[in-house]
């Protein structure tokens, strides 16, 4: 979701309060519960809760021609966005994405206070892969970071987004896209070749 | 997905073509092959097409409430219609209903003529459900006849929506309901209990 329909909400967040150390994401710090637990830390530090952040969130757009794209995908086959975000923080933003179903993790809130997080899974991307690999479904997958590239490696086709330079070097193997309508065409050509 | 969200649509191709046999359901036949094999020999029968069908099926509406119903639910929590429709028959109700994410089956066609069909898997439903509680989800499920009852057993929470008097009266466990804000409702408490 963040980086190929969305802005990275971590990073908005960041600009919005002037907390510079919250624009670690995923690209950064490749070990996940590393830069959830210090973000959390960050959180309660700087006493935001989660209201707060919901208001920073509300207030984000999603990436140009991302409505267009999901558009384009769920006229064309099943859609299931998979993500490392939580279901609180993605709501005001699927709701501009008209509602595509997505499959993230939860934050555990208290009074309005993040406490903690429960991932759905270990590797809940790729888990999910394999699901809907086992339920006779050939799947097609995009992503931008280092959280996606095992899902990306299994699922029947694998494709990068906007990815930073260095994911693009370390996984060749995966072609890549850096707009909404080429990567479309691409995965409507895989689409219409299974 | 038909008879909780959209008209029947072997019945409504029954209806503009006059072939009254085609009117049959999993309600009447249990044995989803048996049913499908002689719609596909009925069909075959008459010199009917693909593309004639979906002219059928391009005239329908949902029923009333279920677009309200199905953004209702998707504010609440991912949704995921399972049926044993076909995906070539879906698009044209699926796009009245803003594109969930509907897993089911495929028809093969040739030269626009329905030769065959092919179950994404035995018992898809059921399968589908418990791929979601292997990823952590709890799922809630909702369903209308005879080829429901597997999903409504496997999920958490299973109801009956316009089921007819003979499927209640078999599997009275699941709660049952008949207009779509009162289903939502349920469906909403059950979703902030869990």
């Amino acid at each position: 979701m963040e980086g190929v329909l969305t802005p990275e909400i971590w990073i908005a967040v960041a600009e919005k309060t002037g907390i510079e150390a919250l624009r670690r994401t995923t690209r950064d710090e490749p070990d996940y519960d590393v830069l959830m637990r210090g973000r959390l830390a960050l959180l309660a530090e700087h006493g935001l809760r989660l209201s707060d952040i919901q208001a920073v969130i509300g207030s984000l757009r999603p990436l140009d021609g991302a409505l267009e794209f999901v558009r384009g995908l769920r006229a064309m086959a099943p859609l299931v966005i998979l993500s490392d975000t939580f279901e609180q923080f993605a709501r005001p933003l699927l709701a501009q994405l008209e509602w595509p179903t997505l499959l993230c993790h939860r934050l555990v809130v208290e009074d309005d206070r993040v406490v903690d997080y429960r991932l759905r899974l270990p590797d809940q991307k790729r888990a999910a892969v394999k699901a809907f690999k086992a339920l006779n479904y050939r799947v097609i997958a995009g992503g931008d970071s280092y959280n996606d590239t095992a899902m990306l490696t299994e699922a029947d086709i694998g494709y990068l987004f906007k990815a930073p330079a260095k994911v693009r070097a370390e996984f060749p193997g995966f072609a890549a896209f850096d707009d909404h309508p080429a990567f479309l065409e691409a995965i409507r050509e895989a689409v219409d070749a299974g």
